[in-house]
């Protein structure tokens, strides 16, 4: 039997056939059973199966076709909003809408957007990470119906593979661990470490067709240039700032 | 067998006993198999295993016991720093010191974290997020040596597990999934969603000799409590400004 944790990868092809509420409660519920700040499940999962909702969808994930083609979509959101209310209705101060708080609840609701992805894993299916989620917030909130205090943090495409994908190179181990403290890289173990992904045929065709020296300036300059990463960052800030963060805790 | 997604446990006490080389590469493995953006691998692990460091580390965790008795500590870090020096070796403009890759490498960190949990857990061992990782960012940061454009995001304790806890409660699926869209709730809906928590034993304890008139009280007012958020805010963001933003992305 393969090895779901070792060998995963990210599908993008999906069947046309449902996942059964009961196996999709049986993956939501991972996602809350795993570690949370204080218990607190500052969490909540939107789920899209509607056809017309997850056309409606696409678009704010780039036109993406995994949003149509996969059997479910699910928008894991950090959320205060429900904390809030509790504290609310039982006379206690609502004190998590600040950049702290910002930073546990997405980690938090990452933390279960992942445990959804390896019980879906688990279980035969194929998941694809939606980075869009984190350029169009604001856009997707408003699409969600999502209150103040509530953020998109992660997008998952969930269905039956319809595809077996090589696996992915991934740098070495040894490029990302680092023994009792970070051990700063010098040129030479850059280079080495690099050197599998930029000798990749796919990759050295798509530096060609960019028109770049090498698949850095690809990376750093074309698919996640400045301009667009700090257009993005500013839009996501506002949204932050309008729809997370106190008066007295704006960015 | 037990289901290690559906029952997994927060394990805060360990045996005296080694992790091999060999189960730990295959932990950290599942970590970097799992999603990414761009196969970009932002993270780092920084792995503690020498006792003396252990005990160097714990104040900077607020002393929780878990992080010198378990075998092993892993600080998974946000870390755009490796992909910076690639860059600048390939003459690439380095455009990822902005706030929308804090979040996505934030994320992208945070992923590896929850995939080497759970191949730990899927091993039998048992692991403790520590959330004052983000609490104590900059103390970590030089502790760990960590250069600009690393960040800790989260902690790991793991080792072989030497307590069975019961299985924490949480609130049911159907207060956490939403259906096409966010439906909010009203008064009603939430009281019963908290109903069994609040009804806890452990929980009407813990009010108790906290003097307060409920366990929201508790929460937002002492154990998270707006003063310390915001005074934690503050400290991260600084920390962002100086050791992760370009001058004119800073928050």
């Amino acid at each position: 039997m393969k090895d779901f944790l070792q060998e995963r990868k990210t599908i993008r092809k999906y069947k046309k056939e449902h996942i059964s509420q009961e196996t999709l409660d049986y993956i939501l519920k991972a996602g809350i059973r795993a570690s949370n700040c204080g218990n607190m499940q500052l969490y909540s999962f939107i789920i899209t199966k509607d056809e017309d909702k997850k056309k409606a969808y696409a678009p704010l994930h780039f036109n993406q076709p995994m949003v149509t083609q996969a059997d479910v979509v699910v928008t894991v959101c950090a959320d205060v909003n429900r904390f809030n209310h509790w504290c609310e209705i039982n006379g206690a101060d609502k004190s998590l809408n600040n950049f702290l708080f910002l930073n546990i609840a997405t980690i938090d609701a990452t933390i279960a957007a992942q445990a959804i992805t390896t019980a879906a894993e688990s279980k035969g299916l194929g998941v694809c990470w939606l980075g869009t989620v984190n350029y169009m917030a604001d856009e997707i909130s408003k699409f969600l119906n999502l209150p103040n205090g509530v953020v998109p943090v992660a997008c998952l495409t969930i269905g039956v593979p319809d595809e077996n994908p090589e696996l992915t190179e991934r740098l070495p181990l040894s490029a990302i661990v680092h023994n009792e403290e970070y051990k700063d890289y010098d040129d030479k173990a850059i280079k080495e470490m690099y050197k599998q992904i930029e000798e990749n045929p796919t990759n050295i065709q798509y530096v060609k067709e960019n028109n770049k020296e090498n698949l850095a300036q690809v990376f750093s300059e074309i698919r996640y240039g400045r301009k667009g990463n700090e257009e993005f960052s500013k839009n996501y800030k506002e949204f932050i700032n309008q729809n997370f963060l106190d008066k007295n805790c704006q960015l």
